[in-house]
């Protein structure tokens, strides 16, 4: 590993992580009346008539948009829009080097949700999709929604749809490790923001029935104020019984089987995972250190963990999914990401694993075949929702 | 000349002239831990505190957005802001192929000014540098200077500086080899869209005192409402009489030097050269088809002829101007694209011209050349106003 010094270093050598590329030459007259005057005439006139062909013709046919408002950058919270700057051209660089998209960074001023929503939709034209990147909840779930209905290209929040396949491909590895059936689960999700939301979403469209969401106050109920409306309107989707108020993890987590963690740093207990029902899963994916120290819930009777963290077996990460999920939709044709489709993504994720185990429930992310079999997976996939 | 299948088939032979280039490696999880997490964490720290060290460790250093809305595309009008995507593009291309900048097409809804200028804002961290391409007058003037007034990095309208230099440029040749000091010309301007309402001025700012503006309803008075505030203004600062109103281009070309043609096709007769005083300067520049055909200009007596067109001599377009002046006020660090300035570039690119003659008032656009000349005028420059 580098020091910090040699990562500054690293990252101003080129100003950046990634550079533009000219593909077509500009060496002399002909090439230049080709490329440019009076070349570029000829397609300004087909696409003043076409305007879908844009997508043929330009890189707005190619180019992803990865954008953050710096609201919720990792797990530093909201420090910025220009400190998100390089999140996002991490994001970039990993697009273009694990898939080969062509993608750009860019940041947005932490302006109001429906101010965010009209500057990206002013300029989706020149994108072939948004990337929305480390966005706070709720206003993640607004912007979403919004952009999603008013422009005709996919979006997609990798805290949100990321993380919720990762962690529902993990999930199904975990299952068939401990022989029991995904659906029968019953699941904790310990911090009901983007990615927990969107983490409980997936698995109860998955089929999941028993899901218990968990943030601040405890139990997110419907009727608890102190929740902001999508959280508590998860709550009634879950079913979740109001007299529940208050009651806390600790209160919760007899006989569970799953606990997902998308919350902070030691918060799950030892005592907590021992009260859990037969062979516990634990996914404590907070950054950069879990909600426990997995040989602690190991030694407390865990028989899988999962962090987010490259230091410890079964890394969740939303890495395994981006670069080949957007290679796919772009390949396709794809337009709406729906629970379907992640299902699907998170389907063909987890079959990378031909035999998993507690060590190995998800593939390294850095396996060659993770982008390939995703991507292969969406040519095939019909829109169903 | 490739045919017009070529043009396109080498358009979407990769799906627009430019893509996205890695700057640093991915392919083991050292490299991954630098380039991105926890590696970007270092950053994103680093410029929560210090958020302008950004231009030194994120592309937001280098990268400059080339913009439209596509409401004056070419010679071809508001054909919208899909159409105008192949000519950012292809301005983007230049940037990178002539001068090594980065810089990303960009396009931009027909909103209003004032939703242009958020749009912008909003997103302007992400950029180095602003290059408005394309946008119909008035509403161009009233984008850059609201835009300039609130966003800390430079702004450049092409249409407008661009044009403006590269004629400046020229002219200071062409008063060269007819040997008649260039404050003293007499210089009919035809047409105040964008380019030559920027032209004006720039001449005006040079010295030349004697400026007269005409478009379609002929003279530009102070008074004359059918013009609006943005033209009437220029007619009030070159002191344009209002008793001279409705005065038609024929009316008033007796005797000037020059026409600097940025308007229509034909509309420069060859009996209004014959009346112009000794040895007429014809700049001829709209495009695709002259004010003039060059060889009827030359023949009713004009000494110099000047074009926007690859096919005659004299090239005046904006090409010799937009990649080495961006070059230059990036590596320099200047921030406002001041006329100073812009007179500075235009000698720089006069100069290249060692002995200008008649045939050769201005460098050839892929004269290597002029690149580096422009980008070193601007490394000494030091804004004045």
């Amino acid at each position: 590993m580098l020091s910090k010094d040699d990562i500054l270093n690293l990252h101003s050598l080129h100003t950046g992580a990634l550079g533009i590329k000219p593909e077509l030459p500009v060496t002399n007259k002909e090439e230049l009346a080709e490329a440019y005057t009076p070349g570029v005439a000829v397609l300004a006139k087909l696409l003043a008539k076409k305007p879908k062909l844009k997508s043929q013709y330009t890189m707005s046919g190619k180019l992803v948009a990865v954008i953050t408002d710096g609201s919720a950058v990792l797990g530093l919270g909201s420090i910025g829009s220009v400190a998100g700057l390089p999140v996002v051209e991490g994001k970039a660089l990993l697009h273009k080097a694990l898939a080969g998209t062509d993608s750009l960074p860019l940041i947005l001023d932490q302006v109001n949700v429906d101010e965010f929503v009209e500057t990206v939709k002013n300029m989706a034209n020149s994108f072939a999709a948004i990337h929305l990147e480390d966005i706070a909840a709720p206003r993640c779930f607004e912007i979403e929604k919004k952009l999603s209905s008013q422009i005709n290209i996919p979006v997609y929040h990798d805290d949100q749809e990321g993380t919720a396949i990762a962690v529902l491909a993990g999930l199904k590895n975990a299952s068939k490790v401990i022989n029991k059936p995904l659906k029968s689960l019953k699941v904790i999700v310990n911090g009901i923001g983007a990615s927990g939301y969107a983490t409980a979403k997936l698995l109860f469209k998955s089929g999941i029935k028993n899901i218990v969401p968990i943030d601040k106050f405890g139990i997110v109920t419907p009727d608890d104020n102190r929740y902001n409306s999508y959280q508590r309107q998860l709550a009634k989707d879950l079913g979740i019984n109001s007299s529940l108020k208050n009651s806390s993890l600790s209160d919760l987590i007899s006989n569970m089987n799953v606990f997902i963690g998308l919350s902070e740093a030691n918060v799950l207990a030892a005592e907590d995972v021992a009260k859990m029902g037969k062979n516990p899963i634990i996914f404590a994916l907070a950054n950069p250190d879990p909600e426990i120290n997995p040989q602690d819930a190991k030694d407390a009777g865990a028989k899988i963990v999962a962090t987010g963290s490259s230091q410890f077996e079964n890394q969740v990460n939303n890495i395994l999914v981006f670069p080949g999920l957007f290679k796919g939709i772009l390949q396709a044709g794809i337009k709406h990401i729906s629970y379907d489709l992640q299902e699907n993504v998170a389907d063909a994720l987890s079959k990378i694993i031909k035999e998993p185990t507690a060590q190995q429930i998800i593939p390294d992310v850095l396996n060659k075949n993770v982008v390939e079999t995703i991507n292969n997976s969406l040519l095939g996939y019909i829109q169903r929702d």
